[in-house]
């Protein structure tokens, strides 16, 4: 089977594929990514935690308002009706596990959502410990699974 | 000197860190991120990049205007208006290196802009080609520098 | 029946609620609110309605366009395709009565949409007159009544 | 002295108001509102707090993001930086009281950045306690002081 | 046939129509526009088109963005769900034309969409082209065909 | 003089041009556009008008709010902070005459705002009015005047 790109015409030119050809079916994607940091900078999130502090608070909604906002971020993304959002935090000795799950009834998948809620958790994250560490990174950002659409369920291989 | 979280209250509450007192300086952040595929999936954007094709060009794009979005996406980040933001990438043989500049001059430093534009351009690069390869990764987007302000220079140790 | 909060999780932890299962039907809500205000500044109000100016137009136009701004003011609610919205003012003596109807045909109430829609087009109200009276006070925004899914018909009791 | 709507010209169009000749100044406003709800329906709120839930997080959230939306929302408002948003809740038996306080380096004041925050916040907490109780009214939402600027300091009379 | 203004009340007050008992089906829109320019400017976007470069493709991003931001800038537009869009450019020697076509599975046309995409489009075009010659115009931009919905087919007439 | 375009490298990518070493001055541009719809058509606006209902002040929110919006819709424009924007019409047989200006103090021109504005304005006409006649055209949008900025004041030229 040929690989190809399929947002681009076969001039090379840009476009939002058209999907008014498929059937609506319930789509679920789920994504990961960690945020490391020195066991130190966490050892303040921690603190925070248990204080019932914001911290994890803030980069959840964070992370949920921009699955909501991916037509308007990643050009092009179709605008679709997201069911459900959920953003998992796992706080280990040095890093932070981010686990996003995004739902959808419609056209087109949500892989999108997932990566865009990780990756903005993530970088809130960052945004809140940055005065405590600068050289936070977020490392390993990918999709985990998806299921639904045309092309059915994809797991990602354990390496 | 003791480290702690700028974004929240001591009760643990977030809070907008107060700027009003400080004094405006050119400030500039350069962040950086990697978008791992495999070769055969590279050598898609590389034929699109060829003749002419908008792939790379597209998260060029993404990753501009997503720095200028930072104040609705970071909960807790500041407006401000940015002077300049430029995205640079290096096709390697199977991974893309995004590496965005930006700079301000204003009370508060522009790492999160530059940070939020890689990480949007290496989602919109996921996006683009996703139909070819799912299990694209995102890796290490980490702060390389940053100047200007009061906490000043910051260069990041290299391993 | 046990009250609960349903945006929250056992754990306490904020979530986008799965509406994935639930079924389209259409549905309506009515909001209320009232902005008060002196005598004389609603005098004004009214002379500028006289001369056909756009003091209340601009209050109807945003209120209309904040409830399709909805999902990304309030973080957990859901993307909806809004059927209708229409914004009906009330000029007393010294109040003006607003009234916000919203019509969405989806598997999520559009309570929001009308609450929301009153509360910016009283904001809207607020800013085009604060240069004549600063202590112009929003009162009494509620839901009147809704109408449609799973929870059925709902209506405001006089006290 | 002649009262006037400063935000419609004399022959009563809607105009954005000419700010080019104003000299910044630090301006602060502080806003205040309330969430009246049935003692029981608060007793969740309280419970949700108890265990480091996220309720009170998610409304101070979005009452942050919403000062920075004003522009986007109040269409006559200037684009402006905001140098700091606060968001407090004091829970009463029956009500919880909002205070927001915005602070900015401008040409123009920072109320409908304070008046906002507290509007948004208190939609917010009726979003995430509706389906315990519909019937949440949202009052006295006023301006309670403001600082800097031609106009100078205004502070609310106590009734 | 008596032709009226459908977004307004028999008041005269605006308001969004109501399409809660439409049915949804397949529309399309195409909408063209003209950027006329001097052949020397027009030769600047030729050659950096003929090096791989970006101009065009920044404005096809921008038209086909703007399509899913009308509800947000039409205030009486519905938010609806964009199946796809594309934007083709055609370079004469003192002009650019522009076309746009969107489709969508939906109670509402994609008229507005497909004039927007077009609008930004243009737009783009000046604001990247606007060092050479700030007198470059925006001319005819037009809807040039729609199907679907109730209203049926329509196809501009050539003069 | 060589023309150029100043928004592309010269390996032909797109840029956010860098106005960090810019001075602020005060900015000034004015914008014109037309819509021209049949006589019948422009009876109902003014008609409409007559009746002191919304669709020209409709036309006007929309303008100025887009101006707001520009940094959001042309990718490479700068946020700033615009101090005044004003939309005039003036209602001939066949066609209506819209001119914006926009003031902005700051380091970049505000031109992009007033062709903005105009184009929007213009666009929610054809919307409020498609429902009477599908073949109104927008025409002439082109910058009329600048001054402010390095390059100073220009002034179109008549024909």
């Amino acid at each position: 089977m040929e690989k190809k790109l399929s947002h681009v015409t076969p001039a090379g030119a840009a476009r939002m594929v058209d999907i008014s050809a498929k059937n609506p079916t319930v789509r679920e994607a789920i994504a990961r990514g960690t945020v490391n940091m020195l066991p130190s900078t966490l050892e303040l999130v921690k603190q925070n935690a248990l204080k019932k502090g914001d911290v994890l608070a803030v980069a959840r909604v964070a992370g949920i308002m921009a699955a909501k906002k991916v037509p308007d971020l990643i050009p092009l993304c179709h605008t679709l009706n997201i069911d459900s959002v959920t953003i998992d935090f796992k706080l280990n000795k040095s890093n932070i596990e981010i686990t996003a799950t995004a739902v959808s009834t419609g056209k087109t998948g949500v892989e999108m959502e997932a990566l865009t809620a990780v990756s903005v958790a993530a970088l809130t994250i960052y945004d809140m410990c940055k005065a405590a560490e600068k050289g936070i990174t977020i490392n390993g950002i990918y999709l985990e699974s998806k299921t639904g659409g045309k092309s059915g369920t994809y797991q990602r291989k354990r390496p």
